[in-house]
């Protein structure tokens, strides 16, 4: 656990340096200037330290080909700055209405409602020209798209506003959540293993890894939601419930949810069985998600 | 002016059937299902029998290279899409906050705010989902993504903002309007450009031209806000006096606008001399520009 921490902590500050630098006047090319304002509110939402998980799951499964950190780089970037845009838009008064991440206000209360929406649209385009300046396989853009879009992750957090409205059963709870969370991490797995040169049946391995870890995610999510304090999450705790948001906690107890984390957790890192050593990056942070504290 | 009144009809009509073909569930593949009233929502801001004059200019573009129209498909679709996405985020309450558009309610009078945002995000991520399925060159990706981006038409949506606020002079006036309006006509045309082949020389024309009638659409956007009636323009007009927001006609008046859209298709059309019949539609569509009455 010691060398998933080391991993952890220098992938984050990886990411945290390749944003630093990209998202500046420099790195941000186009037609015409990009307005101070709007490069400060998507700095705002993606220099927030986060632990990036995503982008760690991009450089772990491209270390299953033995394929170095350096290389995807922008992809790494590429899902973080789509993962940032997401947490913006999501906040926002009309979506979950949050004045608090990571402990710091939201990108609509630090600046102002009109211009976190547009902050979230930039850094969502920025992904994408980024990956398309990168040199890296198309396939790759056609997976941060198809993971984050209205069959993915914008369509789980559709489904996610109507059921506050409509009581949503188990398993339509559990589709939700493989849209809204679940797709991009899963897509994080299959771009790294994409830009490895994955044969069929290890996309097919790592993309099985990639959904249950991001169920595991989630499951580990909605239990923390109502077991631990707002101060170590960073953000109110215990909103779901007084929101009626739809989570498996509140649908089947936090018991069995915690004892379906678990077996997800297993069968995540049954999934790596055809791989040795060179994915224990990938069964560690599958590990990390059940015992995670924040 | 006849042929080229058929081939705006005729785009129109191609693009039409291509979005509601693409926008359904078949069309949209993912992860998960996606959700109906997001899907409907998508087609309710593109499918609104816009004139789509971006789509024109890519098919006209890659004309000058001979390159058939079918092959463009994909990024006409693209482009509108993009476009589409600005209109309903631009739409927004806490951004230019219309209740009509082409005549019909705007996307988050018709369903809700939060749906508005996610159709937006998702139009806007599926144009890049599709582009990395057609095969097309990764030029065309980035193209799209810097055109529409920060330092392009999202950067230029955020000047006009800021410039509701702060009194803006003619140049930044200008470059407000190269960005938010100009960036994504002149991406259009290379867009087309880059399909087909182009050499620098060409490309470096084809840009010239692009940019110019991207000004020449917002000249003359400015002058109908004044001078047209509602009815004919499907939204609101003179708003743009009633919300301060910086017209080159307020600057510098009704008449030395209309010289200087004059100008400015001259110019348009000079940018193109190396070029011979295969770019009438390009000479056509910037005429065009001048005379339209919505």
């Amino acid at each position: 656990m010691n060398d998933f921490a080391d991993q952890m902590r220098t992938v984050a500050e990886w990411v945290e340096k390749g944003l630093n630098r990209h998202l500046t006047a420099d790195g941000l090319s186009g037609v015409g200037t990009p307005p101070e304002r709007l490069i400060a509110a998507m700095r705002h939402g993606a220099l927030n330290g986060g632990k990036r998980l995503r982008p760690l799951l991009v450089v772990q499964a491209a270390e299953v080909f033995g394929v170095d950190r350096e290389r995807v780089l922008p992809a790494a970037l590429a899902v973080e700055m789509v993962h940032c845009y997401s947490l913006i838009h999501d906040d926002l008064p009309a979506m979950d209405d949050d004045d608090l991440r990571r402990g710091q206000p939201t990108v609509h209360k630090a600046f102002d409602e009109a211009t976190a929406i547009l902050a979230g649209d930039a850094l969502l385009t920025e992904a994408f020209a980024l990956l398309a300046q990168s040199g890296l396989p198309a396939a790759v853009i056609g997976e941060l798209a198809t993971a984050s879009g209205v069959a993915g992750m914008v369509g789980g957090q559709m489904r996610d506003l109507e059921g506050e409205r409509a009581a949503l059963d188990e398993d339509a709870i559990i589709e939700m959540q493989a849209m809204k969370t679940g797709a991009l991490i899963r897509g994080a797995v299959r771009t790294g293993a994409l830009i490895g040169g994955a044969d069929d049946g290890q996309l097919a391995a790592l993309t099985r890894y990639g959904a249950l870890a991001g169920q595991a995610f989630q499951l580990a999510d909605d239990i923390l939601d109502v077991t631990s304090d707002a101060a170590r999450l960073g953000k109110a705790t215990q909103k779901d419930a007084g929101r009626h948001k739809p989570t498996l906690v509140s649908r089947i107890g936090l018991e069995a949810t915690e004892r379906r984390l678990g077996d997800t957790i297993h069968h995540a890192i049954t999934a790596l069985s055809m791989f040795g050593k060179e994915a224990d990056g990938l069964r560690a942070t599958a590990r990390f998600f059940a015992d995670r504290d924040s």
